[in-house]
C-alpha cells in the first residue's frame, strides 16, 4: 500500500508497517490538508464494503521483487537482467551561505560579500568532491534559492539542497564530512554551513539470494550484471524480516515516474521468467523443509 | 514625483515627463492592482483641494542634485565629497540553461545533463569575465531558480538574472557579447542561452559642471574625488535638457534604501555647502547673461 508516496509521504507505507519499520498508528496519522491516511482508508472501506482484517503476522520465507531499473545502465550495456545487490542509502543536506546584501549598482565587486558568488565557488568544489572514478556516488542539487531574490540586489543568502546516495554508509559519512568542511572553507568572504537533514541507511541483499537470482538468469541463458538500486522499494523494508532480493529489467532511456516510462514486453517477460525460476527453487526448498 | 518607484514602476516619473523622456499619458496610465498613477493623483488633488496646473515649460539654466553615495567608496577613502561624473548604464540579462531531468538516485553522474552543474560552471566563468582591475564593472546575479525544483530530481532548467552596470555603453556591449558567448560555450552538455531584457544607457555629466563642483569643493577646502553613480537619479533625465551635475556625500557602510541608512549632520552640511557654492556661481552667471 502506497509504495510511491505520491500523495501521502513517506512511501512504502504498507511494507514499512508490515516489517515493523513504522507503527500502524504512525502511518495512519500522516496528514495532508484536512485528511489523514487512516481517514482515507476508513472512507474507502466504507465505500467498497471491504472487511477490516488484522495484519497478517506470518513471516515470509523470502521476498523477491522484479522492477524496471529506473536508470540507464542495463539499456546502455545491452543486458536484459540486473541482479540487485542492495539499495543505496540516501542522505539529505541543506547548505546555507550567508553574506551581506548591497545595491547592485553602487557596491564595488571587491567590497561585496555576495552569497551567490560564494555559492558558485562552493558548488564547484562540491562537484569535484562528488566525482568518483567508478561513478557510483550520486550527488544532486535539485533546489536552489537566492534571498532576497531581487535582480538588482546583491543576495545575502544562498540556500540549496543536496541529495547524496551511495550503497555504503561509510562512504556517505566520509563524503558528508568532506562536504561540511568544503562549505566552510570555500564560502569566504561569506559564512557557509552544511546541515544533515535526514539519512536512510543502505540496504544490502543477502549474497545467497543474489546467487539464486544469478543462477536463475544463467539457467535461462539471460545475460546479467550485478547492480545497485538507486531508488527505494518495498524490498528495503522486507529485507529486515526475511531473505530478500530484486531483479531489474531495462527501461527506455532510464526514465521512470513519467508518462514516457516504457519497457518492451520481451524485457518484462525476461524479468518475470528469472523471478519465476527463483520462486520455483525457493518453493522446492520450502517443501523440503515442511516434508 | 515618484523618484524611487517604490509603488509605481518605473521611478523618476516626474523628472522623466518634465524632461520629455516619457509622456504624461504614459506615466499616468501606469497601473498597479485596481488603480493607476493618474487616478491616485486625481484622488489626492480632490482630497487636498490642490489646483491642477499645466507643467512648467521653462528650461532650467542648470540642474544640481546633492545625494548620499549609496555605496561605500567615499567612506572607505575618508573623503567628504564626490563629484559625480555620470550615472552608469544598466543592462539586464536572463540566462537559461536547459538539460534533462533524471532521478537523483538512479542516473549515474556521467550520463546526466544536469542544469545546475552547467549553471555553476557558466556562473564561475561569468564571474571571471566580470572582474576588472579597476573594479568599475558591476555584475550581480540576484535571482536564481532551478526547475522542477525538487531535492531528489536532477533539474532540467536553471534560470538566473544578470544586472550589469558600467559608465560606458561600449563596455556594456562588449561584456554582453562575452557573456552571451560564454553561456553558449560553457553550458555543455546542456544548452545555454543569454538574452538581453533591457538597457538603460549611461549618463555623462558635462565636464564644465564637474569642474564647477570640483572648484567649489576646493574653495571650501573639502577633499573630493570623481565618482560614478551606481544608482539612477532624476539627474539622468534633467541631463537631457540642461547642464547637470551631482554631489555625493558618504553614507554609513554604503547602505541605502534601508532603515539603517545614515549620514552625519557634518557630512550632509559639507555636501550642501558645495552645492550652495556652485549654485551661487551659477546665479552670478545667469545674472551676467540677463543683465
Amino acid at each position: 500500500m502506497n509504495e510511491e508516496g505520491s500523495r501521502f509521504l513517506p512511501g512504502a507505507a504498507g511494507s514499512s508497517v508490515f516489517a515493523g519499520s513504522r507503527s500502524l498508528a504512525e502511518v495512519a496519522a500522516v496528514a495532508i490538508g484536512e485528511t489523514t491516511v487512516g481517514a482515507e482508508i476508513a472512507a474507502s472501506r466504507s465505500a467498497t464494503g471491504a472487511i477490516d482484517r488484522p495484519m497478517a503476522q506470518t513471516r515470509p520465507f523470502a521476498y523477491l521483487e522484479p522492477h524496471i531499473e529506473q536508470g540507464p545502465v542495463l539499456e546502455m550495456e545491452g543486458l536484459p537482467i540486473g541482479v540487485v545487490t542492495g539499495i543505496q542509502g540516501v542522505r539529505r543536506l541543506l547548505v546555507e551561505i550567508r553574506g551581506t546584501t548591497a545595491h547592485a549598482g553602487t557596491a564595488p565587486l571587491r567590497t561585496r560579500r555576495d552569497a551567490f558568488v560564494s555559492a558558485v565557488r562552493v558548488a564547484g568544489e562540491l562537484h569535484r568532491i562528488a566525482s568518483d572514478d567508478e561513478d557510483v556516488l550520486r550527488f544532486t542539487v535539485g533546489r536552489f534559492d537566492l534571498l532576497p531574490g531581487s535582480p538588482n540586489t546583491v543576495p545575502d543568502l544562498a540556500r540549496f539542497t543536496i541529495d547524496l546516495r551511495h550503497p555504503e554508509l561509510d562512504v556517505l559519512d566520509a563524503v558528508t564530512a568532506q562536504i561540511v568542511a568544503a562549505v566552510r572553507e570555500h564560502a569566504g568572504p561569506c559564512d557557509g554551513e552544511a546541515t544533515v537533514l535526514s539519512t536512510v541507511a543502505p540496504t544490502v541483499f543477502p549474497p545467497d539470494v543474489q546467487q539464486l537470482l544469478a543462477r536463475s538468469a544463467e539457467a535461462l541463458h539471460l545475460p546479467y550484471r550485478h547492480i545497485v538500486s538507486g531508488a527505494g522499494h518495498d524490498a528495503a523494508h522486507l529485507a529486515r524480516i526475511c531473505p530478500t532480493g530484486m531483479v531489474f529489467v531495462p527501461c527506455r532511456g532510464g526514465v521512470s515516474h513519467h508518462e514516457s516510462e516504457y519497457a518492451t514486453p520481451e524485457q518484462l517477460a525476461a524479468g518475470t521468467r528469472v523471478t519465476a525460476h527463483a520462486v520455483a527453487v525457493l518453493a522446492e526448498a520450502v517443501t523440503s523443509l515442511v516434508c
